[in-house]
């Protein structure tokens, strides 16, 4: 769920003249499917829809994109982007200070920040509660969406590992659910608030365990 | 996400005709309830629907329920609570045996198993995913599907910190998202396969910590 980053081509190569048009139907076509996810849900959004919406043809859709869904996460995708507009596509990275209490809670800090921004909020929740009941959007929202953020907490978390700072043995695939599975439930499920300290405490509780040492 | 149980009291006080009547059409709405749900989504199940599904008037639901959501919810209870028809309706505990680990491991291995039938599946992620984008039904699901489960978790984790195997700093509160929120996530937004072995997983590495001891 951290802010994931993802280094998308620019559709096609244009001559100057031709990528300003481009540029500018590829941002209207965006704007349009992000607001008709939220305004409609995702089963009534259409490509036809995104298409009269953005002021474009189905075709110039099509030409780029082969779904809806895939319009969807790519706009999403950009929005993550420019929310960040200094960072380039490298700049996603997870930090290593050396200690992983430390950079874990900075990641997680930086996720409540991006939940609580009203720009993702309507448009992650419709994909959200569409991939709960449609499965194959499901994984695809994993695979495309989640997967780069977790694949960082697990490279960390491995560093953290040979650091001796985590236990040989642990699974980072699943260890990595301790910080990003709470914070999810309580965004997606209306469980309990979402805090700093929160993610600070869920941290603490992962590394040491709950039981006395 | 655990089975929940709960003492839904049988609508009304009737003579024993009219009793068995009552039971016929309450049993008739519940499953028009929950077929329409997962056929139509919810946004699009109506009383109306259901009264025509269940062949009732539309005035005797309106009769036992305010709203297709308290519909919705007590059809679902009465799923879970049919699913363990030996149950009473204080059967739903917490095990005690003076093991956390042991009792955590076997909450969760009935939780997989209820996630795994196919019965829940479809009403429960139909259920889920409005609450993930109609805060106020995600609200009311917390209140009367999970809480009660969730309050179990507290109560038993308040017992192990008085038999010295949880931390007394630990807020149980947090602590039971461990258990909870992974599996949830991985079920409600297809992250990853459930099972046995990953639920007793959750258990050691929340309870003995990922940091070297």
């Amino acid at each position: 769920m951290a802010a994931q980053k993802s280094a998308q081509p620019a559709p096609g190569k244009h001559a100057p003249d031709s990528a300003r048009r481009s540029e500018k139907s590829r941002r209207a076509i965006y704007d349009a499917a992000l607001a008709l996810v939220v305004e409609a849900g995702y089963p009534k959004t259409t490509i036809e829809g995104i298409a009269a919406r953005a002021g474009v043809g189905k075709q110039t859709i099509y030409r780029w994109w082969s779904s809806k869904a895939d319009v969807l996460m790519e706009a999403f995708l950009d929005l993550a982007e420019r929310s960040a507009p200094d960072a380039g596509p490298e700049s996603y990275t997870f930090p290593d200070t050396g200690d992983i209490a430390a950079d874990l809670k900075l990641v997680l800090r930086a996720t409540v920040d991006e939940l609580r921004d009203p720009r993702f909020e309507a448009p992650s929740r419709a994909l959200a509660a569409e991939g709960v009941v449609n499965e194959q959007l499901g994984r695809e929202l994993v695979a495309k969406l989640m997967q780069p953020s977790l694949d960082l907490y697990i490279t960390r978390l491995r560093a953290a590992q040979e650091a001796g700072q985590v236990r040989p043995e642990i699974d980072p695939r699943i260890a990595l659910e301790f910080f990003v599975s709470p914070l999810a439930q309580r965004w997606l499920q209306h469980t309990g608030p979402i805090s700093y300290e929160y993610t600070d405490t869920l941290v603490d509780y992962a590394l040491h365990g709950l039981a006395p040492r």
